[in-house]
């Protein structure tokens, strides 16, 4: 079940890079990087400041095969730089990844006992950053740091979930599920009725 | 002493990070990463190229609260994207923030036994890259690159400053005064006379 | 000769690095920062993304310091931001280090005893991401993403020949050989003819 969840949470961030990539009029090439970057930038970001390593992709090549063939069909179906029906599809599993991928990295995080607030942090930016730095290879301003639909808070919230019932002790599984719950419903409820923060 | 050097120097990179933030019009989370980004990241940035960890921020909490505490103020006191007087405030802090901040990395890489001007190097990326990141988050060209007040120059100048003192036998703490007035004086003279580099 | 490569490649690295911050109007900081990421940027982030230290140009300062020259030297030759004949000068070096920086690269990576693909994209890495960081810091979308002259394609090619011949028996030496031939040839077919990816 996790495991599908991951699938189609890293499949949504990928195709998002992707859809980024064509709507910038990037040849394959830039396909395949914004995908990878989207999909894999957050998690590689955490790993070098944490100083985990090998890093997941380069430890399994099935990460990068899978977003090369995603990125060569994603280049034969989307063109043109009009908004696209994919759009919406990846509304659903790119909610789910978010809160996946936060609870993801609040979990190694916690286990290295680094101090509550700095995990949550590293738990969003795994989630977040890989659309940061998608939005900085199309030289545009990070698009979560603009009042979006809560998209980093969401993270913050999924992150603080797992934290709060891993510590009233929940095991890995039950904690990651809550936090998954926590993330995605949130961001969808956000999506739906245009929450922004005040401030 | 150097460490309300310190302290203030965070504190006004910090507030530099906000105010180009709200002028942006990005939300609390723009405004905290911002502010991250320009406090913490040229020093981050020096770790990791050093292979540094664990990482300051994330062995310590104090500097990631200290940081969101002031962006949840910032984000509510500074409004609208006009010229804010908090801009001369930070001036001085600054300033010697860029001194220190120089010192810092040079110290350390010395430590490292590499070769002197690869230290003063990693003096100037820990003195400058949190506000060039600042800079690129917002799509924009660092400011530290175009004809800007000696901004750079002032921080190679403190590296250098660094190294001179020690290397004739001061003792850290020494070198790191020397390191702060030459830095910040120059800075402050460079935005006076208005002084820039001729090439 | 392989050291007469490299240098040359690396020259004219550095110099796609100076033309491109004088034609953004940037300052002496400005130039050496960008011609030192053109350079070495490739590399660095390859070195980092594998946990491979000390970084090369930490260690050995000649790399920083032949940098800093040419990057004194270019801002004083280079004025005015119009085309400039350095850039047709520099199209048979740059050809020539970008196969040779794959080569490297991928060697490194085949070295961990990791995947073919990913030892592939790490060798891309290398040869392409100096200048995908050079445009990142003049706030444009890396050129080679766009529909360019098979820049990444020809890196990929590079790439994937050292490891044909180092798989089918070859040593370092004819690998990194052929290695170049191909990227290089392949390149200035690319340039004389215009050919682009088709998606």
């Amino acid at each position: 079940m996790i495991f599908i969840i991951e699938l189609s949470g890293t499949i949504a961030f990928a195709i998002s890079g992707i859809l980024e990539a064509r709507r910038q009029n990037m040849d394959l090439i830039g396909v395949f990087t914004l995908a990878f970057i989207t999909a894999l930038g957050g998690g590689t970001l955490r790993d070098i400041l944490l100083n985990r390593h090998p890093l997941i992709w380069v430890a399994d090549p099935s990460y990068a095969l899978m977003i090369f063939g995603l990125s060569v069909i994603g280049a034969i179906i989307f063109r043109g730089n009009h908004f696209h029906p994919a759009e919406r599809w990846i509304v659903i599993p790119d909610a789910l990844g978010l809160g996946l991928f936060a609870a993801t990295g609040t979990a190694y995080a916690l286990n290295l006992d680094i101090s509550v607030f700095v995990a949550l942090l590293l738990g969003v930016i795994t989630a977040t950053f890989g659309g940061v730095l998608r939005d900085l290879f199309c030289a545009e301003i990070p698009s979560v740091f603009r009042r979006t639909q809560l998209y980093a808070t969401c993270a913050f919230a999924a992150s603080f979930a797992y934290w709060f019932i891993h510590a009233s002790g929940g095991d890995h599984e039950i904690s990651t599920f809550v936090s998954i719950f926590v993330g995605a419903s949130l961001r969808l409820l956000a999506l739906r009725f245009d929450w922004r923060l005040p401030i």
